[in-house]
């Protein structure tokens, strides 16, 4: 199937959609930086919306309550359930807004998979990577931010929620193992994915997102 | 993975633990059935358990009632809930029963995904068929009965019901693709599948059953 981004979608009212995702580990200042993101593709002349996964539509909620709320799970139907979640967000959110002109930023896409059902879960990154490209259209953001910090600090933020989901309950050796297949990740894919370092001031983290969204938006 | 079958479960307390499919389009005759298969087996010093699909444990009700009372849903969500579903069954039901040397009856399994996701809503078989082969641990039926009736019949029938669900509303067309490919499994697996014709009386039906069983229960 032909990729899904800004180049290929002819018949858009607009040209400068852009698909990005933002992964990283839980703690890692994902959250933190996506509003940052959305608004400075905004003030840039981008309509934009942002998604989350699991979940972002009627279908995407309900499997959220059952992937976070559930007592315990099958590694398997926890991987099935996530890309049952982002399917729902594929077909009715994702492509119809970037086929009007209207960039998304997926907070969570295929690499959390690969990261924290391949990696985490210990399924296999090569049988996730497969699932991808059996079932899955082949979209792919134009650019992804991989927020990173030291584990230990990670963890520390997590340990400070009040209340924890099933897979923030999970203990470090996991997150260390989602970690190491976000960095194989980047390490293969470097055109793609971007490592943006947390452990540092915001304006710091935030001169470096700009760096790169004005190199997108300059190539658009 | 090795398959597993009551043949090489060296360490049950039973030896006689089957694996046994139900399969067949709505309105074929298969609920009226089960019961009888059920029955039969205790009879004949059985233990058994019956399980359906989707369902059959605490995260598969979620999803069937996601499956069966969603207004819509993209065919891929479809086919990945219900691998989600089939998994819960597997690992916390059908493994842990046959290990115990209890024969499980399966109301519908992974033959129910190649006929109606990879026919009915034409995803394909072959597509089915890889997601089977790369996810699922291999479990296969001993026995599975395919439940048959022209489709005309079948339809009539399941008009008759009160309510219907998301996917005994599909169109005729549908539920031809669902046997057609019904059909096909059942000519490439003879020694597996056998099809039993509903449309004659019910003693005639359950003597052609009760052979298939004897049969297994012989060479158990």
């Amino acid at each position: 199937m032909k990729n899904i981004n800004s180049s290929d979608i002819d018949d858009s009212p607009k040209h400068n959609a852009f698909f990005i995702s933002i992964e990283g580990i839980d703690g890692s200042g994902k959250s933190t930086n996506v509003e940052f993101i959305r608004k400075y593709l905004q003030d840039n002349g981008c309509e934009v919306i942002v998604t989350r996964e699991p979940g972002g539509t009627p279908i995407g909620e309900q499997i959220r309550q059952l992937l976070l709320n559930s007592k315990s799970m099958d590694s398997i139907t926890e991987l099935l359930l996530m890309f049952a979640s982002r399917q729902e967000l594929i077909s009715n959110v994702i492509v119809p807004n970037l086929k009007k002109g209207i960039s998304v930023i997926a907070d969570r896409f295929t690499d959390s998979s690969i990261a924290y059902q391949g990696g985490g879960r210990n399924i296999g990154v090569d049988k996730v990577a497969k699932l991808f490209s059996l079932l899955v259209p082949n979209i792919t953001p134009k650019l992804t931010f991989l927020f990173d910090v030291p584990l230990e600090i990670a963890v520390k933020r997590v340990n400070n929620h009040k209340t924890k989901d099933r897979i923030e309950n999970e203990p470090v050796d996991f997150f260390k193992r989602v970690q190491d297949v976000y960095y194989k990740i980047a390490e293969e894919e470097p055109t793609r994915v971007k490592v943006i370092q947390t452990n540092q001031s915001i304006p710091q983290t935030q001169a470096i997102i700009v760096s790169y969204l004005n190199d997108l938006l300059r190539h658009s």
